[in-house]
């Protein structure tokens, strides 16, 4: 959404990254310190990783601990903050909240109805209310963003062409009603919608729809299709896809996955491009309306 | 689609049963044998349960026997024809054609390229191109068709009517891709959108989701929303609810289902009451704006 892209590289105020699971908390982490940034990880309990968090300055919190986040983050002298990493949608019950989380609760109460784009958007509000300044992976690092284009050797052919317009199309439809950012398209006919189960689900669906006969379209055919949903806070939660999802797709009998350029962070790009060559599958960067490079 | 309601009490000629799976081809022909007609069923391969077609004059039948159908209804003296009962979409493999299927090949693989309702539509085509008639269910027997308002003792409250509105709201999005006919939408959030894999499976998923953790609403919220899909021939594939299907969404921890009267079957629908007031949860037949009675 902003179309801020702040010289990162000369920072003066450090920048804390607020890390939910898997590894791109360190990806991001690693490239705001190639450009000479200090970083503070505030590693959420229960999804950062704490091998690989104890590399960094670091500290644990749970989450709701928004009070505690100020304090600390304000004495690190961070006035840039990042949110990334997995963080499934937690239920109230797991939110530890304090003192000024209490405060804020009726406006938080809101923000847990309606979909993830909602709950977003308002922790987004909370950040800058209160004098921080939320930065996306792509302000701080251009890198971790997937180019226009085919990543690896195979491309897609007309028939998988045709299959991605159908799945953007229908990514766009299904966007008003801010559910999953995924969908499985093959020759021409729609196998799977992500929901709140996420997109290796969603795939594991797929694979299964095929072991049990239920998918009659030939192994090799039909194209993960994956897009940052209208409106979506592109500083918090932009589709991802690490060799996982490589992993899944092959086993799915998918031809191949094509994501929207700009919008989709790719953890381990060159990770990912040998994990397509060897499964024999295309990844390709496309822009909104379905065309590759 | 057919505004046409022949009067098949009276019909001279006999009704030939095309019968998939499940219990609804036999509670189809008892409606139609009621209604002093004749039936004849053409029992599919694979599909339909041996031990209750025996109990009518039945003949069996590969999928794709085409050119055998038409010898034999025409030789029972059938004009009009229904197809009923559950069929995965079926693989080119599982079909055995015969010659006249064979001559009409090209015409048939147009048919598998999209999604079912392209499929259904064409089979009607098909059926009416060679002199039959094609008839719903709600031609031959309205009773099993969803009526307006509650079945059983409970009724959607306001959170429930929104979340319906929402339902109906997202499956007319999607129906132009001719996917599932079945959405889950809890407290606006939502949870499952159906695809090749039915609805069981849908709800099956939305169990696991509140399993794990994954979902936040509690249970004893959320609907399961059914709905015909625009332009779907109400003839060959109207949406179906059965006593299982109540079972799946208390399973899921839903408050009820709902689903568009006058274009749903309901399979035994004093079962389905039973069985919804066993779980308390509610069935409502709606408006396709989502208002109950």
């Amino acid at each position: 959404m902003s179309e801020r892209m702040p010289d990162a590289s000369n920072g003066q105020t450090a920048l804390a990254i607020i890390c939910g699971g898997g590894t791109l908390p360190f990806a991001l982490a690693d490239a705001a310190i190639r450009r000479g940034r200090r970083v503070v990880l505030f590693a959420l309990r229960g999804w950062a990783d704490p091998q690989r968090v104890a590399a960094y300055p670091h500290h644990w919190t749970w989450m709701g601990q928004f009070g505690r986040f100020m304090r600390i983050a304000s004495a690190e002298g961070c006035r840039d903050v990042a949110f990334i990493g997995s963080v499934a949608r937690p239920s109230l019950r797991q939110i530890r909240p304090d003192w000024h989380v209490l405060r804020l609760m009726p406006q938080i109460v809101q923000l847990f109805r309606g979909g993830d784009d909602h709950l977003q958007s308002g922790i987004g509000r909370l950040f800058e209310q209160h004098g921080f300044r939320l930065l996306g992976p792509k302000d701080i690092a251009p890198e971790l963003v997937m180019p226009l284009g085919p990543i690896g050797a195979l491309a897609p052919g007309e028939r998988d062409r045709a299959d991605i317009a159908r799945g953007l199309a229908l990514l766009n439809a299904t966007s008003p009603f801010d559910i999953g950012q995924a969908v499985v398209v093959a020759d021409n006919h729609v196998l799977a919608v992500e929901g709140p189960e996420g997109t290796d689900q969603a795939l594991a669906r797929v694979a299964e729809l095929r072991r049990n006969g239920r998918i009659q379209t030939a192994t090799g055919a039909g194209v993960l299709v994956k897009a940052a949903k209208v409106g979506q806070d592109h500083r918090i939660d932009l589709p991802v896809i690490g060799p996982s999802t490589i992993d899944a797709a092959a086993a799915a009998g998918l031809a191949g996955v094509a994501v929207v350029a700009g919008t989709t962070i790719v953890a381990e790009p060159e990770r990912i491009a040998t994990a397509a060559d060897r499964a024999r599958i295309f990844v390709v960067g496309v822009d909104a309306g379905g065309t590759g490079q």
